[in-house]
């Protein structure tokens, strides 16, 4: 089967997100990145490109330009990864669906919700695939945990408690990750909440099937002169009951990127965490605690399907990832892809950050998101 | 050094905590039991006293008489222990110290506020000691976070996060235990949130050293026909600025009893469990995880205070409820035990309670305690 | 029920074994300690006795003599707890034995062969209890897992693998407790081998149910001048075929102690750590892993005999140690006791260790023990 | 830079290992699969190379041919992974050396010494690479692992005890991967042994710094009718005086992947397992144990050398063996790799299964390998 063809904004020397795109996108063969835009910064982006290998021609100075390049060559990109800080995925987004070219787009999906709605208004106006990377939605324990949610092994849900937390600006900090992290104007006014807090959230509804219903957030700015969120607590109501909380951090010390969910319904509980992701465990009421393992014993079609590795050789983050690119060439082949994460899970992203900094300004009083 | 004398009131056949009481006085060889109104039904009474050895003489039908008999004896109790349901410690805690006997209280200190009112007023008019049972306080582990925070080395708290859950009410269940904690008139209005909310709430502020500025408490009763909340998720903000979340559950199915606190500070954070109490993870920004030991590398005297092993050789919850009588021994002889709760942590836990009910009630309305 | 006495030879002032059986003897209320020779240094002995209450008219300069006069006594001891060096266990037990009195023995039975063939001898001639303190064979999951594979429920077991491994002798070291230790006048030829070897091995064929038919041992003294063994490394071939590692050390840098024994069979394995006592991993071939707990789900009779808190509160030490004070109150009061190990135990630890050093001097030879 | 071009020979429909290689070629995007004598069976060759998009003329029925072909390219491959059962990796490594053709050669070396002899010659006599692939020593904390001890942190070695145990085989099972490695014609004399036991001595020896002076091995086959070992338990003395013990299996019925390292000198000890591959545990004598986590606190730059994602970002198997790839490409170039195995890991493992297969066939006398 032919590779797909990938194009790149964003992702120049210097950033974290582009390169475990790329790798992500190598993993599976299913890609070939041949295209990009790699910096608003020309000399920069030339570097870029030059270092991983591209073809000068198709390293581009700007991604307006990309778009309308790529989509006029017969060899042309598929589809497209934006991989820019939060506030230039809207203009980018737009410019290649309606260059009738592929969206997979880092998350959030936007900076403010104006932003939001337009890329919603594109994908709407488009018959191309728009992908959101929720990346940890993709490991094979956490399809697994959904598919036993949906088939009842839990029984009714009555709890769901997700946390993220992470101390790498614990301190007033440098660097181009925080730099833009927390500023408002690229990041959004959220800062810890759109960054992790929307994958908490997403990986909580990913698992449970809940709508949050409303919500009480008391949002924290703990760093001196930080102009946006660094701790995030959140309560729940979802949907039909079940209650939750939330919390995500970028301030508790001693944690690296510490994402967990717990659910527990009527018949038994659930406990997955990111940093031990080949790992799960599953205890029915009255009895013991049961480790489940990637691909393992009780794993399912869902649990199964995207295995590189037999049991006890752990797979990782960038497998994750990976399966989100291996998804997206089935999505684009026009096979089914029922897990990927696309503009529904983005807007509800943004609909959770707007309620829980309207929440949190009004002394945490309950919002519907 | 002569053993002091202690009686019991409550704790009769089928009755748990009197039965851990009873090991934790035996185990430093401090106390003997020597009378007891060991259940208001008085077949049970004598049946219980003649299996635990006690002089027939000395098992009273109803503890005011005890209190009196015992008060009047040149070899009377020195100190009685209160292990009856939460609506009997007032009436029996006055008696007692009225007759100029030391009291220790199981937890909380009563079922409504009147009551815990009456009891302190007893206190402050008694010359006599007045112990609470928050023996989780008691863990040596504890006992040395509690001292680290207090010599900075966590620098400035920013978060406390806090949660005690468990799975044994998850369904509709008889049984003695169960039968009394989630009857109003017995347990107080307080369901899951007095039973070990006060435990949790307690064990925050006693390691942190925090005191809770107001709260935002949502509690559920998710077992159909129960009339006590069953789950309790809480946002707290501390006087300081700190913030916390707190979970307390009794139907967080695949929980046994599990509590755990974790506190981040600007310099470091710590996490422990007490299902696992003899290690604790202590982590300073930028280093790594450091497995700290009961008793071990980086103790001080508080941590190294109660030791009855060497590292290595676990020691366990009545252990740690084995300190407390150690320390009322201490107190009623004569010397300091500064860390032993009192009325003082009875009156806080009260005002939790009330607290969190009322938010809850005004719909999670932030409410100072 | 009326407690028992008990008396101790060893356990004064500076010892460590002999706090922790006088705490044991306690926490089950059945017995109290009322004579002692608890040091042969006869002012320690007095203070000793002093700082723990006892009678000094039942304070004996030497054990002879406590035998002689406990006999006679009408109150006199109905047991004894013999906690000095090892070569001393043997006349102190043969003496009590010999006076009528039950004894109950530290391990290993003694330092040399000799002396435990006379102990076994003076137990053969007499009707008394003999109880030797393989304490570890006491913890609930560890008889739970004596009963699961005695059940079948592992199919016939494969593979036996012990460690015990700690670091406290990795230097030159003083102390008390390291002095004799490493003194083969009064531990015996083995040092690391009969001090927490004779554990190691205890523990394995306790819950295998095997004995050991040939054993290739190779023994070190990693530390300069020491002149006992300090690490232990033994492969083992079982009766009826199942094979086996034992690792003792007392020089593996970064354990306390950390004794851990995993069984495989043809159906299933487990693994249990003493370190974290109240969990032990069971797997059935081709299930998840499930974790039982203390008393949990799963726990036959065995399991749960000895139970005094309910799951999640942990038990460590000191309960297992406890139990076989119960169970040798139980034994003298004429009750079963099936599990508590006595003489044949002791004999068996014996040809080990000799077995052990006989192989290691023949270079790791096959030796019959 | 240019990708470099691949061959591989093995590897095709159901086979596991070529898969995983593809994969691992893959991921640092430095190389391109473009050759391969995927089956020895001619169908089965065709439709896997179809399978992966390998061109059809560069689809060879044999690797004799392939290396013949290939060299004559001018776009010919410019390395192998040779990815077939043991027996054939001696034929084809030998054609392709001579043709000039880099190779990536699975472990173990070889079926045989023969064998392995044989491709020793054939390095000797060429001057291109040789890669043996003992991934598990490409860990970044298994890198970062071997440079402290040669840093001297754990002081002078005196323990290392490495242990590989999996239960795939308790049972006759058939499949592809069981049918070959089971079969001595195939796998060589030695079963577990070779498959697993060379990883494991490998491991320790490339973190220790250390050579086997001599071995004591018990080889067990305990599934009826296995004509291989399936458990071999080996005591091990390094030159200098380090001891060692070391554990394989492929029927310890609850392990996966479980391969185990521990290391403790005079200084400090150190434990890393596989499964969770982003951890390491350290201990400095007197210490708190201290938590290593890759790429984190303490990683010198070895440690530091080959990470794709940050901390808490979890990284795993599939990563460790790009790395060798990596590494690979890097060597070809003329960069330094000096991690990288090759021939002399090859033939250390060889010795270390004959001295093995000796020692158990004598009764486990001690062998030198």
């Amino acid at each position: 089967m032919a590779r797909l063809r990938l194009g790149m904004v964003g992702g120049g020397q210097g950033a974290l997100i582009g390169g475990i795109h790329r790798i992500a996108a190598r993993i599976d063969g299913q890609w070939d990145l041949v295209a990009g835009a790699l910096s608003s910064d020309p000399d920069r982006a030339r570097a870029s490109a030059a270092e991983i290998g591209l073809d000068p021609a198709r390293s581009y100075a700007e991604f307006a330009e990309m778009a309308r390049a790529e989509a006029g060559r017969p060899d042309g990109i598929d589809a497209v990864a934006i991989v820019t800080p939060n506030h230039l995925h809207a203009p980018a987004a737009i410019a290649f669906l309606q260059a009738g070219i592929h969206v997979i787009c880092d998350k959030p999906l936007a900076a403010t919700m104006e932003q939001a709605e337009a890329i919603a208004a594109a994908v709407a106006a488009s018959d191309r695939q728009f992908i959101l990377t929720h990346n940890y939605s993709a490991y094979p324990l956490i399809r697994q945990a959904r598919e036993m949610v949906a088939a009842g092994e839990l029984g009714e849900i009555r709890l769901v408690h997700v946390e993220y937390v992470q101390d790498w600006l614990a301190e007033e900090t440098g660097g181009k990750q925080a730099e833009w992290r927390t500023d408002p104007a690229r990041s959004g006014a959220g800062g810890c909440i759109g960054d992790i807090g929307t994958h908490a959230h997403n990986l909580a509804g990913f698992v449970s099937g809940l709508d949050v219903a409303e919500l009480s957030a008391d949002l924290q700015a703990f760093v001196p002169g930080r102009r946006v969120d660094d701790n995030v607590h959140v309560m729940l109501r979802y949907e039909g009951g079940a209650r939750g909380m939330l919390w995500a951090s970028q301030v508790a010390v001693g944690n690296g990127n510490a994402l967990r969910l717990r659910i527990h319904g009527t018949k038994a509980g659930l406990d997955w965490a990111q940093e031990d992701p080949n790992r799960m465990t599953f205890t029915r009421f009255g009895g013991p605690a049961q480790i489940l393992t990637r691909g393992g014993a009780g794993a399912g079609p869902a649990g199964l399907a995207h295995l590189r590795t037999p049991g006890g050789h752990p797979e990782g983050y960038l497998e994750a990832f990976a399966t989100l690119y291996a998804e997206a060439a089935a999505r684009i082949r026009g096979e089914t892809a029922e897990a990927l994460p696309g503009i529904g899970e983005g807007m509800a992203g943004m609909r959770f950050i707007a309620a829980c900094l309207r929440s949190s300004a009004e002394n945490a009083a309950w919002v519907a998101p």
